[in-house]
C-alpha cells in the first residue's frame, strides 16, 4: 500500500496569512504532487465542538475553509478533502480505541492538562482518542504537524500498537509525525505568533478597506521618515519578507538604514504587495464564496470517496471485534 | 408522541435464573402489552468490550441472549429489538454529548469511582456517555432499572437538560428510572446474590446433567433426612418458592418443619420442577440456538428499524449543531 498522509484543519474562522503559509500553500504543495488518493486533508468539525461557541459560525467557517485551499489550487480529483463531521465512523472507531487505552495516561495529554483546573468537558479529555482515530481509520502513516502535537501521534501509535497485539494482527499501521520544512510559526501585527485569538492576524481575503486598516495597525517605533531604522526589529519588512523576494526586501531594508524610507511607506507597499500576489486567490476566493453550493458539491465529492475507505477499514475492524458488517 | 421505554442487556454468558426472573421476564410481560415500537430492549455490545476479555465471546453470548429472550415469549413485532453494534450512530451522538458534560462530574460516576486506582481504561470512564446517548438518541423516557443505574439516569437527564437550554429547544426527552416492582435480587446457589462471576447461578438451559451436579451444589447445612429444619434459611426452598405455587412451596416447608424431608429429595424436587417449568422455554432456546440464522434475522430486522429511528433524530440534532444531514 502506498503510504498515506492526513491533515486536519480547525473549522475556526478563516484562515489567516500565518495558516496559509505554514500550512495551507505547504500542504497543497505536498497533496498536488502525490499519488491520486493518497492525501487526506479534512476539517475538524467535531473537535471544534469542544468549545460550544463554535456551534454558530460552523458553516460560514466550514466555506471559508474550503475557498481558502481552493483558492491556493488543492487538486480535490488528487486527494481526499472531506468535513470530518460527513464522515462519522470515525466516533465509532474511537469508542472502540477508548478501551485500549488507559484514563491514566490520557490525563497527561497536554490541551487536557494545561486546563486541569478550569471547567474543562468530556469532549476535551476524550479528543486525543478521536484525533488517533482519525489517523488509525485511514491507515495514515505520514501527518505533518507542528510540535505540539507530538504527544497525539504518540498516544495514536500507543494505541494502534496496543491493538494489533491484542489481537495478534498488523490492523492499523502506525502513524509517524511528519516535520515539515515550512512548518514555522508566522508572527502577527503585534510581533508574536499570528493567531486568531490574539487577533493581531492578516485576513489577506478580507476587504481591500479592512486589509488597509489592518495593515496601518502594524507595531512599530515612533521613528520618523529620516530616522535610520534597523530592519531586523521591524514587523513591517519581517511579514512583507514573508512573500516578497530577495531583491524586494533588501531594497526595503537598504533605505531603512539609510534613513530614506518611513513605516506608513513600508505599510503601503505591504499593502499593495498583498493585493498584488494574491490578486487570483483572492478573486478565486470571491467567487467560491458567492457559489457555496460549489464548496458544498466539493465536500460531498471528498466525503463520499473517505466514507468508502472509512467504511471498508471499520468493517475489517468489527470483524476482530465480532461485530456484524456495518448495514 | 407516546412515551418510550428503553432497557439494555450486557452482552455476556447466558441469561441466569436470576437474569430472566428480575429482567427477562418482566421486560417482555411490559413490552409485549405496549403500544408497537414503543419499546427499545438491545443488547449493550458495545459497551461490553469495556473488558476486552469479552470480545472473544460475544457472538456466542448475544446468540444466547436472543435465544432466551425468543424462549421466553418476546414479540419483536411489537418492539425493537436491536444489537447495539448494528446502530453506532450512538457513538456519534456519544461524541457530542461528552461537549456538553463537565469532566469533573464525570469523574463522580459510581462505576468508576469505585475502580479509581486500578488500571481503568478511558472507555470505563467514558461509558455513562455511551448510555446516555442509548437513552437520548431514542427518546426514551421510561428506563427501567435497578438502584445502581439512577446515576446514569441522572446523568442523562443533565445532559439532555444542558443541550436543551444551550440550543433552546426541547430536542432531548428527560428519561426517568422505573423501578419495576419485580426488580429483585435473586440469590443464588450459595446464597449470596446471583451473578455471574460469583459462579453461583443457575443456567436453565444448560443439559440435564449440568443442571442436575448444579442443583446439588446448593449449600446446606449437614443434617440429615430426620433432622427438623428451618424453611427460612434454606437456599434449596428459597430457589423453589421463585418458581413455583404457593401451595407447593407450603407442602416442602411443612415436611422441613416436621423432619419428613431430606436436602437431597428436595434437590431432586427442585431441579425436576425447573425442567418442568421451562420444558417449552428449553425447547425453545435449544431449536434458535441449532438455527442461529433465525437469530440474524432478527436482530438484522430490529437493527433496521432501530437505525431509521436513531438517524432521523440525529439527523434533528445535526441541524441544530450545523452539521450537514448524515449521507
Amino acid at each position: 500500500m502506498i503510504t498515506r498522509m492526513l491533515t486536519g484543519i480547525k473549522s475556526t474562522g478563516t484562515p489567516h496569512l500565518g495558516n496559509i503559509l505554514s500550512i495551507v500553500i505547504p500542504s497543497i504543495k505536498m497533496a498536488n504532487v502525490r499519488p491520486k488518493d493518497t492525501s487526506f486533508i479534512f476539517i475538524a468539525d467535531l473537535h471544534s465542538l469542544i468549545e460550544l461557541e463554535n456551534i454558530k459560525n460552523i458553516k460560514d467557517s466550514i466555506y471559508k475553509i474550503v475557498a481558502t485551499w481552493m483558492a491556493f489550487g488543492l487538486d480535490i480529483d488528487n486527494c481526499i478533502f472531506y468535513r470530518q463531521s460527513d464522515v462519522t465512523e470515525v466516533t465509532e472507531l474511537a469508542w472502540y480505541l477508548s478501551c485500549f487505552f488507559s484514563y491514566k495516561r490520557l490525563k497527561l495529554a497536554h490541551a487536557f492538562k494545561s486546563k486541569k483546573n478550569n471547567t474543562v468537558n468530556v469532549g476535551l479529555f476524550y479528543y486525543p482518542i478521536l484525533m488517533a482515530s482519525d489517523i488509525l481509520l485511514y491507515d495514515a502513516e505520514i501527518i505533518p504537524v507542528g510540535k505540539d502535537q507530538i504527544q497525539h501521534i504518540e498516544i495514536s501509535r500507543k494505541i494502534a500498537n496496543f491493538f494489533n497485539r491484542k489481537i495478534n494482527k498488523k490492523l492499523f499501521v502506525l502513524p509517524n509525525p511528519f516535520f515539515k520544512k515550512h512548518t514555522m510559526y508566522i508572527n502577527g501585527i503585534d510581533g508574536e505568533k499570528m493567531s486568531k485569538s490574539r487577533n493581531n492576524f492578516i485576513d489577506i481575503f478580507s476587504s481591500s478597506e479592512v486589509l488597509k486598516k489592518n495593515i496601518m495597525k502594524i507595531r512599530t517605533d515612533n521613528k520618523s521618515f529620516k530616522d535610520k531604522k534597523n530592519p531586523k526589529t521591524d514587523y513591517i519588512i519581517y511579514l512583507y519578507k514573508l512573500i516578497s523576494t530577495f531583491d524586494e526586501v533588501r531594497n526595503m531594508e537598504k533605505k531603512y538604514i539609510l534613513g530614506k524610507y518611513g513605516y506608513m511607506e513600508a505599510k503601503k507597499k505591504l499593502y499593495n504587495h498583498i493585493l498584488y500576489k494574491f490578486k487570483f486567490e483572492r478573486e478565486k476566493f470571491k467567487f467560491y464564496m458567492k457559489n457555496t453550493n460549489l464548496l458544498d458539491k466539493i465536500l460531498n465529492l471528498g466525503a463520499k470517496k473517505a466514507k468508502i475507505i472509512a467504511r471498508k477499514k471499520l468493517n475489517i475492524i468489527r470483524k476482530y471485534l465480532n461485530f456484524n458488517s456495518l448495514f
